[in-house]
């Protein structure tokens, strides 16, 4: 085609409202990725989510790779077909090859609270998982502990082991020993907590004191007081981490470690779609403060 | 532009690969609207309806309408600008006018669970509600219970009245009278489990047996008993409503009628695509069924 006629037909397509096929909209969706889709704290992450996008008149999409959806290639090609603005994964870890595939495609990608290796070149959000660890720790030695249990989350998690590392830091601060056989490690699951706790409180020298890896654990920890007749906060102290609605409506209510999750949510929405806009984030990882909340399942121990 | 020059540009773009503007692919999205997007019931929904739209390839987006976001009007705008491909509205009714928007932009939108007045020309997915209020006073019925009450959800909510209307139907098939005194009316939240449970505990003459609008009413019952030193299921057998994920986790495990919230969320996804597609559904009103599960909150009464 001749260039003036190139340039007869163009002005005529933009007379007429047409547009280059490459300029054709792509959905306008922020994507959010979930290694497993269950839990407040899903709800949490996308409501933070959410209110950013809602400001861009940015639809929220999400999905899900684990469980069901066992075949996690599929998942991406689908997640690129639909052309999203900014995918956001949570609890999800990306293999060098899928990052890779996401910037080919141009779609920018951040993790929210990675709990793999740490991805160097992908931007992330997260808590202050050490400091949490810490401060829970610190909490319970104030009242009076000394044989304290730890349920981490998994040792693959790189949030279980900067809360773990946390502990021992508060610990080797008031110069308490740490029972090895009093830090065990689970899923962030209620079945995980109540096995655990089971095991712990049957020793023949129990723990007084149970800091747990999720608001989930702590929950099975309460099913284990229970089913053996122990009272909380009376024979057994016991702190949560996440801070999910439920946990203010546990009996007593739980004494637990909040991560900011909507906070979460809507900074990693912040990030992915500056890297949208294409602009360099001033820092590729965020770390959002944790805070004690306490509440009725932490008390002085018995014998103190 | 004359016809032969018309087609004559026409053929050059097809060539090139331009479409018409009005051919540009719509965000392929199919978007699921909450009243209040919290709990554990929106993440089962959102589970049912991503297993749908993946099968389409379609992204799920989601929206709030409560809460932070008041402009109601606004909000209605933003979903008709994303262009989905459909809308499921949770927990939310929309107005004839919404309703007139929604199908003047050619949008599809079903309603799931609707809480208000019949959308005559919305179709609709719910659970079997007066089943379900039946099968929970039944059972506690059969345990031996007389003297039942019930916290049931608003007034104005149709699925609240299905579900009293199926107990009062129990109770009338067992001869048993109600005393208007024991039925009470709150929202679908632990404050109001907590506050109508401690009320009706206080009486002279209390229930042995509470039936709930929800598990989160449920949850703040187990919290009055535990105020008032009152053992479930000894003292007080409590059931509640949906099956959450955490009805399972209680202490003692939640007795309460499940709704199959991620099967009403796909079926909601599967007629509003069969909108979209341009099928007339069979019906306009699908109710799924609802089941009483039994855990360890309900027993026989103390005196029976």
């Amino acid at each position: 085609m001749a260039e003036d006629t190139r340039e007869r037909v163009e002005a005529l397509l933009r007379e007429h409202g047409y547009r280059r096929p490459d300029a054709v909209l792509p959905a306008a969706v922020l994507e959010v990725v979930f290694h497993a889709l269950e839990g407040q704290a899903a709800v949490a992450i996308m409501r933070g989510v959410e209110e950013v996008a809602r400001t861009r008149e940015l639809a929220v999409g999400f999905s899900e790779i684990s469980g069901r959806n066992s075949d996690k290639r599929g998942w991406v090609e689908q997640v690129l077909a639909r052309r999203p603005t900014g995918v956001i994964g949570v609890y999800a870890s990306f293999s060098p090859r899928e990052q890779a595939r996401f910037a080919a495609a141009g779609i920018p990608l951040v993790a929210l609270d990675p709990t793999g290796e740490p991805l160097h070149t992908t931007p992330s959000v997260g808590a202050a998982n050490w400091s949490g660890g810490l401060a829970a720790a610190r909490h319970v030695i104030e009242l009076g502990h000394r044989r304290i249990a730890v349920i981490g989350g998994p040792v693959s998690f790189l949030c279980s082991r900067a809360r773990l590392d946390g502990f021992h830091a508060a610990m080797d601060e008031a110069g308490i020993p740490v029972d090895p056989a009093l830090i065990r490690h689970g899923r962030f699951m209620f079945d995980d907590g109540l096995s655990h706790g089971l095991a712990l409180l049957k020793f023949r020298e129990p723990p007084t004191a149970i800091i747990c890896g999720d608001d989930l654990q702590a929950m099975g920890v309460y099913e284990a007081a229970r089913q053996l007749g122990l009272r909380i906060p009376d024979d057994l102290s016991v702190i949560g981490f996440d801070d999910i609605d439920y946990a203010q409506w546990m009996g007593p209510p739980l004494t637990t470690v909040r991560q900011p999750l909507a906070k979460m949510g809507a900074t990693a929405a912040e990030l992915v779609l500056m890297l949208a806009d294409g602009e360099e984030p001033t820092q590729t990882r965020v770390e959002l403060a944790t805070s004690l909340i306490v509440r009725g399942s932490t008390a002085p121990p018995r014998r103190a």
